[in-house]
């Protein structure tokens, strides 16, 4: 078991969607929030790490899965704990809890570590993850499947400025946004996502444009994220109705 | 002089853009959270006054100035305290303090209320302000007239779903962000602003497209929100060289 962390709060009015949920990409921001917070006092902060030694942490996979989004100015609890590590992958749990107690989103995150200039991925050091002493597990934790998409409905959305994080990285949440947003307000008011498997594949170039594309067949979505011709991200999404609609 | 609220913080990573400086819209959505603190703390939050008088608080005009933007990881202080108010609206000032309390922006906002039915402008109760301790004055702090724009550069924008609130509103913060973006990347790594008039003159519609329109004549820029051929916001502003460049 490695160490937890919490971060207790309540849904700020600006994180609140028209439903009066938390925006799924808030809940992304807000986690990593809260593991940045662990590092920090555990003393390999992000920025340690790139002055020890020159590394970044990078997410590759998310699987996600929500009970209920909570509410505007609904009290929860964000929980993380590094899980387990292996030569190449960390995996780190994000658990939601509202004032009950109760799980209501949990995240499983695949971390690697990248060196900053050479852009390539670099073995997890036991030294580097002791801190949060999570355990070495051999087992790789395997995503989903990703078929590619057959007929797509697809729509084109700019890389924005404000898209860009410090290293001119798009954020890791704003693909959740534009797999969402083209999902239409409509469809948005009445479903929330159940499950989320979603896998970044290729850095998203800041300036141009990316094409957010999705086939639903029932109540499942598959998503990509494509620009320049190559695929950034996949995702596959179950939804689930909005209670009281 | 009303009662002074303060919250420290930490410019999270996700709040930081390319310059590592605090995206300007973020200033204020955390300035709002920290006013919404402050109403729940002194019992008269948004839902209060939506449930005992049916009235929201909106805000007309800000009044922005910037000696510099706090940087990612840096501790600020933001302060805000009622000033004062008059029959229609009320002045509130958010001050932002770097860690050795220096002033490093501040803002002043206008704010009325409006019925949330009628969506008509209601007069200011004194009972409804006195938590807040701030004075009546009758002089009305007028903002700058804006021109309109002779031959402006424009872009157009979605409004996307995540801009929404949870009464289907345009985020006030929303504005701010197509007057910056429609500048570029280059303009945005070279300079930041020094001094911000912002006027909301008509709600954004869900659901359309909006025009971000600008004119750049040295270090002023003159700004319109416009769409269906009338105009949601004016702004105008004064930029200043990122130090270091």
């Amino acid at each position: 078991m490695g160490l937890t962390y919490q971060m207790k709060m309540k849904i700020p009015f600006d994180m609140a969607d028209m439903n009066g949920h938390i925006k799924l990409p808030d809940v992304i921001l807000l986690s990593l929030q809260v593991s940045g917070m662990q590092s920090i006092e555990l003393g390999v902060s992000d920025k340690d790490m790139l002055e020890r030694y020159n590394l970044v942490w990078i997410i590759t996979d998310y699987a996600i899965d929500v009970v209920r989004l909570p509410r505007f100015a609904e009290e929860i609890t964000i929980e993380t704990e590094a899980l387990t590590y292996n030569r190449l992958f960390c995996y780190r749990r994000f658990t939601l809890y509202d004032e009950a107690g109760q799980e209501i989103i949990r995240m499983v995150a695949t971390f690697v570590l990248m060196d900053r200039d050479s852009r390539k991925v670099h073995a997890v050091e036991p030294e580097i993850v002791a801190p949060y002493q999570s355990e070495f597990d051999k087992k790789l934790i395997r995503g989903p499947k990703y078929a590619n998409l057959e007929d797509p409905i697809s729509k084109d959305y700019h890389v924005r400025f404000y898209d860009l994080d410090m290293n001119g990285h798009v954020n890791n949440s704003k693909y959740l946004d534009w797999i969402f947003e083209v999902m239409g307000a409509d469809f948005l008011t009445k479903y929330i996502p159940k499950k989320i498997n979603l896998k970044y594949v290729k850095e998203v170039r800041p300036g141009g444009m990316i094409a957010s594309a999705y086939e639903l067949k029932g109540l499942e979505s598959k998503h990509e994220i494509i620009s320049d011709g190559e695929i950034n991200a996949q995702a596959m999404i179950t939804w689930q109705e909005i209670e009281g609609n």
